[in-house]
């Protein structure tokens, strides 16, 4: 059992990954969590593909230059436009761009999960589209949004260097509490 | 102290809240959460408003309708333009939508913090970001793409229903493992 706040403060980027597998509970396990995810107007216009078969996860790295070493899952993270074009115009836009929102969620909540079961992950943006599509048979109303390789890491991930807290968050105001030069 | 996978499975949307305050510290915590998410190529393109006094939250609350009761605090997440419209072209795109994704990242960090301390929030999407900008003084670089009420339920929150996991969730390749009629 892991706390909630230390999970969320301590949670880092894994980019390595050692080639020890994951149980099958421990990945239902993150696969509940990911889908119990915030989701606009319960809509849940979302789609999720989990490869766990080693050989398509090293087809799926050669598409994903990001991934570095073995994970012992790849969750292809995307958007179901079906769910969202079926209403009308200015509300299905609308609804497409915050579900995109709502899929970078689950992921977060894919990679915390992760995080606490002792494991790490890594949300990749950069990937070839249509040769993710045609190796996995994605169709064209689902739209992959991030790669998320996870696995157990091959070396301790180092943090990175965030900026200052007062230089991200303001008080009250924008600007205010903000670093010195860049009040409102 | 709360299990993580506890946490991540038991959230759910909060819209209404009770006017208890919430101390300092707990707000502190909070925001720490929100600021530890992912961040693509570690750019941090984010920026947050948080606003705790009473008669801007009722302004605010004008302003985005989703808001019901009286929150001890409005989070405005924001894009930072900034930080990403200095890079190449194309690149500096490819950031700027992948920024939209962290911040969204952030926004479920603090909502899952807020849970975890008995707290509860929403992230709302539908506000008029005009008028939103012009009450908290955001110059035109940073982008509103979230407010986010937290506060204590003013009663127990009513999780939604979820579509099946096996409707969301495919194996190996799209379609697999979803429910029937939609194989690929």
């Amino acid at each position: 059992m892991k706390d909630t706040l230390e999970t969320l403060r301590t949670r880092t980027v894994l980019r390595n990954y050692s080639p020890r597998p994951v149980d099958d509970a421990t990945v239902e396990d993150m696969l509940d969590a990911m889908v119990a995810a915030p989701t606009a107007s319960n809509k849940q216009a979302w789609s999720f593909v989990v490869v766990r078969d080693p050989r398509l996860i090293r087809r799926i790295r050669a598409f994903a230059p990001g991934i570095i070493g073995t994970p012992a899952l790849v969750v292809v993270a995307c958007v179901d436009r079906s769910r969202t074009d079926r209403l009308p115009g200015h509300i299905s836009q609308k609804i497409y761009r915050t579900s995109k929102l709502c899929v970078a969620m689950a992921v977060e909540n894919l990679l915390l999960a992760a995080h606490s079961l002792g494991l790490g992950g890594c949300p990749v943006s950069s990937f070839r589209d249509r040769q993710i599509r045609d190796l996995l048979a994605i169709p064209e109303h689902i739209e992959p949004l991030l790669v998320v390789p996870v696995g157990h890491p091959a070396e301790a991930p180092v943090p990175s260097d965030r900026r200052d807290k007062k230089e991200v968050i303001s008080r009250e105001r924008w600007g205010r509490g903000a670093s010195a030069g860049t009040s409102a």
